[in-house]
């Protein structure tokens, strides 16, 4: 293909914002990477936006961009290109935000949910590549979802579909932000890793899931067991999924997916015994390959087919 | 359209065997109703569903049908029209059914999983019309479903995408036919109405929910609760499928769909505490109003589109 032809593609964040120009392969030709406006302002975040795209733009010094792409923690209405609830970006609540980047830029904007643009990342160039029917599980802190459906996003009536981190996997359990109680989001979590470590003993105050990684690696059991409660809370949510979708492949990623060789057998324990049969033997758990730039190419190949 | 195309369908239960002329309105030309043969011979079962078909053609007596559906208790491949497990006619498994059934009649013929079927009856003629994104829930013996997703029926990798029966409730609950615990099926089946109104009291033995339904209509508090109940755990499997699916409308059918009155409050109610707000409040949740004909006609319906 061409490297005439790219996009630009950004991953909103509520703390970094990053902006990239992708070609039609793939391929990250510059990347802007700057700290997400604090001010409440959406015309700040907006302008961080454009600055990144002219930056990128500036940096190839050539053809221009054919379209834009952007991931963001939020609800997005995708045709009108307006944001619906961003509980991270609350000042971003209500804008045309798509309508905004484009006048700026004179260029095609596309918005996406983040976990629905990773999905789609995945599809096209890493863990889910080829295959028709999948999720994507992303474990940061929060856990989200998005799908796959017969060889296309999946986002139902208002794009919330794969929000999968507020499956109630205990009835009466923790209370969520979500104001429900018992969602999975509460016992899968990189911050639910740190607590449920910390509630199994009271000799080490943990900090973050990283430290409880780096303890169940060094053999430590109560850090061990925290992983292995949260594979099983999961894996009580992955079996609903595959309850209803029947899905080929289930790719898990974000960060406290670093914790896989402790958590994985739980999971696919979990689903096999919370499952009915068929398709708990169908269905694959692997790693999800394209990491941190699963949303942000996600994001390119929305903003390519947005022209095509 | 034209009286003169028309299909056969079939609706091939475990006690019972409807055969169907339909035409492209989705008008029953003839109906032909016996009772499954009880031989245990898959070849029986085939010739019955033949000899139904040949009772249709020879009742309109004039054009020739154009193909045939039928909508089975099972697990089948729609491509290779093989029967994969079905454990209320295990006679059929690994049966070449839509090859023997074509033979036989020289027709095209098509196999369906029942609940899809239905899920397909109902967005073509019912509840689900002009819906762009439903689940068709089905209360009876056990509890099924079907998925209409962007306007298409959604199957799976292997076609059991909807088995919601088997959504975990209860953590280490009561044991389920499929090798689990705590299925929402043991929970809001009719047969489980019946249980929960007996495990609720010892005054009256409930033989079936008919039953129970009767004393929930004359004001009884122990067969009003045992709804309730029923509600309250079938509601937390369809927060699920709300967090998941984003779906606008949930139609609920089959036998115990009859208690609406008495479980329909709790079901919103648990959904509103249990999923993920914006869907919970986009969601709407109605009675089927196909009945028992839902099945049959989704079975039309794909006969049609076969050969459109």
């Amino acid at each position: 293909m061409s490297k005439d032809k790219y996009v630009l593609a950004g991953d909103v964040g509520g703390t970094n914002l990053r902006i990239a120009a992708v070609d039609s392969a793939g391929g990250i030709l510059h990347l802007s990477e700057s700290a997400t406006p604090a001010s409440g302002n959406a015309g700040d975040v907006i302008a961080a936006i454009v600055a990144g795209g002219r930056q990128c733009i500036d940096h190839i010094d050539g053809p221009t961009p054919i379209a834009f792409g952007l991931a963001l923690p939020a609800l997005v209405n995708s045709n009108s290109g307006t944001v619906l609830s961003s509980p991270n970006l609350p000042q971003l609540n209500r804008t045309k935000l798509a309508a905004d980047v484009a006048a700026a830029l004179s260029l095609k904007t596309v918005l996406e949910n983040d976990a629905t643009a990773a999905a789609i990342g995945e599809y096209w160039l890493g863990s889910t590549k080829t295959v028709q029917n999948s999720v994507f599980v992303t474990l940061g802190t929060g856990v989200g979802g998005g799908l796959i459906l017969d060889g296309k996003p999946y986002r139902g009536v208002d794009g919330t579909a794969g929000e999968i981190g507020h499956i109630c996997v205990v009835p009466d359990g923790l209370p969520c932000g979500c104001g429900s109680y018992g969602c999975v989001e509460q016992y899968a979590s990189a911050r639910a890793i740190t607590r449920i470590a910390n509630e199994l003993q009271s000799r080490i105050f943990y900090e973050s899931s990283k430290q409880v990684f780096d303890a169940a690696a060094n053999g430590d059991e109560i850090a061990t067991e925290a992983f292995r409660r949260m594979g099983n809370h999961l894996g009580v949510a992955l079996a609903a999924l595959v309850n209803v979708l029947n899905p080929e492949l289930i790719a898990i990623g974000g960060g406290a997916a670093g914790g896989w060789e402790f958590f994985i057998d739980q999971i696919t324990a979990t689903i096999r015994n919370h499952a009915f049969a068929p398709p708990a033997e169908r269905v694959r758990i692997v790693r999800a390959t394209l990491g941190g730039a699963a949303g942000i190419l996600g994001a390119a190949r929305l903003a390519f087919d947005s022209v095509s």
